[in-house]
């Protein structure tokens, strides 16, 4: 996190993880995390991290769990995606903000690319175009058993697309996001979510005063 | 035509050209030209020509004229696109069947390549990856003065907000069809499109003569 990043003077920060690892919970923490030290921070989320967005992440979460195939669905997230990051993240970077953003290109990967499918190299193709060089700068990688994460994800109800898919296309995912980790072990940080919120925020805090210089 | 095309057994046809040049139309005429010669025909639109697709549609079509980047309206369109190809289209073209387009690649390519401004380059990587090998076996470019194909559309009513764009857009927009027909005289035929419907009619009969052997 020394060396100048694409993102300066900004600083992009994603989480991610499967269906209830604690990512909109946690996020709160790395927000107040940074506040505490006077940074100018935006928590966003994908899909849906702009009002156009939001009707395409509407599409994405209702209907069958085969409305959308792996290409179709991928190609509305990066749709959403290019806005996001157009009008929400680069000019948050360009202003010199701290943006946290709950699931992002990582997520893209694990669920179309390996859990869907097509395919890391067709995802690749098809997400430079969207991002050019802008990439997280740190990933915090909330891990837990599929079975608990989905357990905490139907006692709080919602969206329930993704959720509907078998245990087997979770173990798939959990597994994808991991092997992405141990790729990139400089950006991706591996967090077991499965222990009392305390305690992961804890650990997220102090992978933040490791990883951030601030 | 006479070559094996990618789309054997079947054979793929698009309608191209500005708003109110006569597409949906004239569709009509290809239709019962095909099936007076006993062929199983399939004629299907884009954006829309799947149910999901058709909530892509109302996206594209509904809102603001900037709600959505070139890139972003791109990737919407793939996205409909990609279920048109993989649930509609090519299973008609495998059953042996003519499939005929109201719209299809070079729309794209035209809109958001060239008069959104975004390049037929990106265009291209992200199509490719989506179109694979289906590309027309014979495309209709209906050619009209923007302003008259406008004031037709406006006299028909409906989807609005490309009809909202500048005059200038819509010339561009030309231009760039003809252009495409330039490059790529075997596959695109232009045909004036600023004349009585019955006189386009047979223009496209003959030109159909001419390309098809049926
Ligand atoms: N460490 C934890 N232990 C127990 N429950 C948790 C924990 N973290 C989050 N939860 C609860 O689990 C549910 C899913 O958490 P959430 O943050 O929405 O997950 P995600 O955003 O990753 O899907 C919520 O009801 C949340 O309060
Ligand atoms: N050659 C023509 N001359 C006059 N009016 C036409 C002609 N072709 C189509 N129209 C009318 O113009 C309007 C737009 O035609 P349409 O086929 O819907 O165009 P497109 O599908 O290319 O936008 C319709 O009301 C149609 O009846
Ligand atoms: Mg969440
Ligand atoms: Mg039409």
């Amino acid at each position: 996190m020394d060396a100048p990043s694409a993102n300066s003077p900004g600083r992009f920060i994603t989480l991610e993880g499967g269906e209830g690892a604690g990512k909109s919970t946690q996020i709160q923490v790395v927000k107040a995390y940074l506040e505490d030290r006077g940074i100018d921070v935006i928590v966003t989320r994908e899909p849906g991290g702009t009002p156009a967005g939001q009707e395409i992440r509407s599409l994405l979460v209702s209907g069958d769990k085969d409305k959308w195939s792996p290409l179709s669905e991928t190609l509305l997230i990066l749709a959403d995606r290019a806005a996001h990051l157009e009008r929400v993240i680069r000019p948050a970077l360009a202003a010199g903000k701290y943006v946290v953003c709950d699931r992002f290109f990582d997520s893209t990967r694990a669920y179309q690319g390996v859990a869907g499918g097509l395919g890391l190299e067709v995802i690749h193709n098809l997400q430079q175009v969207v991002l050019d060089k802008t990439l997280p700068d740190v990933t915090l990688l909330l891990d837990i058993p599929p079975e608990k994460g989905l357990q905490r994800a139907q006692e709080r109800g919602g969206e329930l697309r993704f959720e509907s898919k078998t245990l087997a296309y979770h173990q798939t995912l959990r597994q994808a996001f991991l092997d992405f980790a141990a790729q990139e072990p400089d950006r991706m940080a591996v967090i077991d979510a499965d222990r009392d919120i305390e305690v992961v925020s804890a650990d997220i805090r102090s992978i933040l005063d490791d990883r951030l210089n601030v």
